[in-house]
Parts: structure tokens; sequence; C-alpha cells
């Protein structure tokens, strides 16, 4: 399956456009829309996001990924795979965490020469052309290359921010609940917040924090909405002690 | 077909996940999204909505339905035929409208052991295997139960409120037209409002009730927005006289 | 393949309403969600949008499109096809400009009785059955029309506004760049604006115009909103000179 990770927002015509792409491309491959309001120009926060993300999906899946404030200009355009999942988009580091937690790893530059290459939907043009050829298991979309060679920023095995505000106000962070000791407490927009197991283990309107259906560290208020009450946005510093 | 129908937001990771599952227990089963924007933790509201859009899809058809604000809590996961299409979700009352306008009806208790089981995303990982399962024409998703178990709250026949306020600003009532008498006036807002028949049977700026595409009462302005013009919102009350 | 482009909203339940009869009267063809935002009751606007948008589209797309204030009304639904691709909806000019650009069209005025019409929604009931035949390569849904016959408002053969606003805030205008000439200035919100390639070519926060991935003139802000900035929405006017 082909699985979509933009910031692109979900209304518009950027998705439909690249969906006619694969359609054409990969004509019967299934096409999921898993996010399309990624964190907007954020590849750090998305980086995060998305390595929560795509464990959940089958060995063979390939993730159009695209958060690409740089589009038009420097950045290289990548394909990686990371222990059997292909990832397609820009290298500018949205791929870092995936690359970091994986045991092995391959990457191709896409060099092959678009139909037609515009300034600025690099998602329609460039990555959803390779994103299909890899999932109708064509040739690789360019040049074999060190994986080490893909941008791996110096950022931390766990992002304590807020890299997703859902539309009930639950504020997630890039941090994985497994790698927190049992109780500890979080402490954001000002407050010191405890763990609970679900939504109804905690009295209305009580602000606590959990671990969501991804593993990720996530805070929430019952019968409330966290960003509000908390002050909370994407960005937002969440330490835990 | 597979419909989908939740409160969780077209956007966010959430649909995408479930679809995933979908695609991999069900292979070439169609999805459809019906509504994301179901009443937000309104079980009362959605079953009506529910109730009017089900008899539009074709038998066999199968609802993931998930509304589902006692998440992770002692509320039973079910699965429920009535006349010939198939409901799986929560059992606080959301197909309790379907049920009770149903002349055939069957139910099983999910308890099948699902592969994981997250605390908060049981539309994932309880419900969306079970759809698929149905949907497939595998065996039922757990035992078979007296449907006469299942949630049947005592809410009216129709309900005289708002239960969806559309892009546009045109609000849906849980009040089927056909149980109401030719002419009759409704009173919502503060306000006393005549029937008409369509959008462009009525002046600019003008309120006006009429029977909507899926036969429930819905108010709406010409050329403009009855929720802002008349202070509607999900919970308004509308009564007819 | 079907193309749906409508005002409908992403939300809601209308698009999966059309969805599910389009499963079923055109089974296994893909359905691409174009855009649901095009610009809401606004014939006109949308008429550019969408031929600017089509062309991406192979032949023998079906192109389901409906922005359509006059439902219920005396409008006509009409399929027209265009230089291979077909569109069908009302017959209120949002087919004018790509009828006007194309060099072969043919029409249709549907007149096949629907098993159910509504009064306000045609998109289900009218337009997707039509549009699944045409998909389907089924018999035409209405009797033969002179093109001609079609409405041709007396509108410009490029469209000096703004016809849509996305999620980041960039305003497209109906203008095709190819056009204008090189290093044409536009005039809008108060503002003389350059001409720029891409994002990158522009300091953080400049105005620019640029062609964009569908040929036509769009406002931006570098890491900026050009709405706001600007003061743009959609109908705002745009000069070049």
């Amino acid at each position: 399956m082909i699985v979509l990770f933009t910031d692109f927002g979900a209304e518009g015509p950027y998705v439909g456009q690249m969906k006619a792409v694969l359609a054409q491309d990969a004509p019967g491959v299934p096409v999921i829309d898993l996010q399309h309001d990624a964190p907007a120009h954020d590849p750090r926060a998305a980086a995060y996001l998305l390595a929560a993300l795509a464990p959940e999906f089958p060995a063979g899946s390939v993730f159009l990924a695209v958060v690409d404030p740089g589009v038009g200009g420097a950045r290289r355009p990548v394909a990686v795979e990371a222990d059997g999942r292909c990832f397609v988009g820009p290298d500018n580091g949205l791929f870092a965490i995936v690359l970091r937690r994986a045991s092995i790893s391959r990457c191709w530059t896409i060099d092959e020469q678009p139909k037609r290459l515009s300034a600025t939907f690099h998602g329609r043009d460039l990555f959803a052309p390779a994103a299909a050829r890899l999932a109708a298991n064509g040739p690789p979309p360019g040049g074999a290359t060190d994986p080490a060679t893909v941008a791996r920023p110096d950022w931390p095995d766990d992002l304590g921010q807020i890299v997703y505000v859902d539309r009930f106000g639950n504020a997630v962070t890039g941090v994985r609940a497994a790698t927190l000791a049992p109780g500890v407490r979080a402490r954001t927009g000002g407050r010191t917040i405890s763990f609970a197991r679900t939504f109804s283990d905690m009295p209305a309107g009580q602000a606590f924090w959990f671990e969501n259906s991804n593993g990720l560290a996530e805070i929430a208020v019952n019968q409330g909405r966290a960003d509000k009450v908390l002050g909370l946005v994407v960005g937002s510093p969440v330490v835990w002690r």
C-alpha cells in the first residue's frame, strides 16, 4: 500500500493531484491517507510523528511523505528503506528518526527525470512517481546512495515538545512513553501533570498524560481541550521529572 | 462495502490507521468515508443521524461507527445486523435508533482477542478488525447475543434538536420530515419558521425548513447561514407546531 | 477514473453518499477527490480553477463537478466531453472555460429519470449516476445536445481575481501565467508585487507572484500568509501591468 503523510491539508487540490499520479502509475495499489495535517513546514516535529506511526503499517508499505519547506531549493529528493518499509520525500531530516530506529536501511537519490517538474509541487511531479514505482515493484527511482549520507540532524532520540494537536485538543509529544519511568510526571504549560491509563480513569476537567495508541506520551484533559486549558501548540516544550 | 461514520475528524492520523487495518484484513472491499464529523462525544445525536443515513446504503454494507466517549471504560463492543446492514462499534446507544426502526436484527458481542488493544483507540484495534471480518464474509466477530440486550436508551422516536450543522451553516434536526404534518412550522432560535421545498423557492436571507435529501427536517437560510442567523449548534432544541 | 470537484466541503456526509452511488454503479473505477472546497456557490471562479486542473488528468477521466447554487431550480443537468475528458454537473457556466479551451466537444442533456430525485442533492441523485455510467462506458446519460447550447457566459478568457486560497494562505488567480508578459508585476491588495520562480527565491515575509504547478498565476508570501498580508479572499481583484 501507499501511505500519504503530508502537511498539505485535506482540503485543496494538492492531495488529489498526487493520487491521480498514483492511480495511473501504480494501478490497483491501495492508497491510504494517513495524515495531511502533519506539522506544517516543520520536518523535525514531523519526523518524530512519522517514526511513531510507521510501525503500524505492514512491510512493503511505501510512504509518500512530504513536509518540504525548501521545495524548489537545493535539498535532495530521496527514497529510503527502513526495516522493510519505504519512504519517499525530501532529504531534510524528515526520515532521520525512522532511520535512526531502523536495523536495516537502504537509500536511493531520486534522479529520474520526471515528465515535468514544477518549482513548487515536487510531491506530484517527483515524489509521487517515485513512490508509485516502488509500490509497483518497478526499478529503483535513482542511484543507490549510502544511507549515512541521508540528512541526520543532531536531534534528540525523543523530542520533548508537542508535535501534534488533534481535533479534540489532545496534544501529542515526540516522546515514546516506553522511555519514561512509571509514575513520572509531565511539566508543561506551567503545570505538573500526572499519568493516567485513559480518559475514563480521570475526573472531568482534569489534565493528565497517557501512552497513546502509537506509543507516544500525550497530554489530555478528560471532557476538555488540553490545548486550551494548558495553552499548548505544536512546539510547546514538555519535560518529565 | 465498509462505511466509516466517526467523530474523529477528517484530519489527523486516526482514520488512516483504521483504513490500514481494513486494507489488510478485507482487501479489495471498497471503503467509503461517510462522515468523520459526527456529533462529537454524543452517541444520542449521532444515533439519529446514522439511522437517517444508513438506508442509503445497499444490503451487505458494514458500518464501522465510532462515537465513543467511554472508550477504555466498561461499555461493550458490539456488532449489530439490522435489515441486512451491519453496524460495528460501541454499545452506548449509537445503534439504538437503527435497531428500533429495523424489522429483523441480530447481534454479536465482540469477544475476539485483538492482536493488540490500546486503551484509547478501539476503532483501530477492536472495531476495524471486526468490521473487516464481517465485510469479508468471515466468521462472526464474537458470540451471538440477544438483540434485546443491546443498549436501547429511553430516547424519543424522533429527536427535536439539531444533530448536525454543515459547512454552509445548514442545521439538520433528528426529526424525520415524514412524521410532520404538512405546513407545520418549526420553532427554534426564538423564531417561527415556515416550510419550503428547497432553497431556490425562498427569498435570499429568509429562514425556512425543508425535507433534506436523507428525509430529515433541516433548517436553512437561502444564501445565508442558519447557524449564525438563528444561533443554532448541535443540541439546540427545535419544536414543530 | 472519476474525479470529484465540489464545494461540499470534505466534512459532512455529502461526499460519502455520492461515493456510495459510484461504488455501486461503477464498481472498480478509481475515484479521486480532487477538491471539495471549490469556490462555494461561485460557478464562475470554479470554472477557471477546473479548467486549469483538468488537463492534469488522463483522457477518459470523468469529472463529477458540482458547484450548484441553483440546485432544485431551473438550470439544466448536463454531461460535456471536451478533448477526451467528460464533465458532469449543472449547466450554470461551470464548464464554460473548459469548453472554450477545447478543440473537440460533445454534450448530452441528462434526461434519464433517476431512481429518486431529492430537491437539494442532485450531486448524489442525478450527477453521480450519470458520471458512473460514463465512467463504466455505459450508454450516454441523455440526449445529445449541440455544445453551443451549453451555458457560455460572457466571461473573460482569464479571470483577474482570486479564485482559491489554500491552507497556507497562498492565493490562486484565474489567470494563466503563460498569458502574462515576463517580468510583469501584479497589483492587488493595494500593493505591487514582483514575479519570482518559487518561495525559496524570495526573502521571508516578501510577497511575490509565481506560476503555480497548474499554470495559474498565484500570489504568495515566503514563510507568511498572502491572504492575511494582502487582505485577499476569493473574488479579490488582481491586475497585471
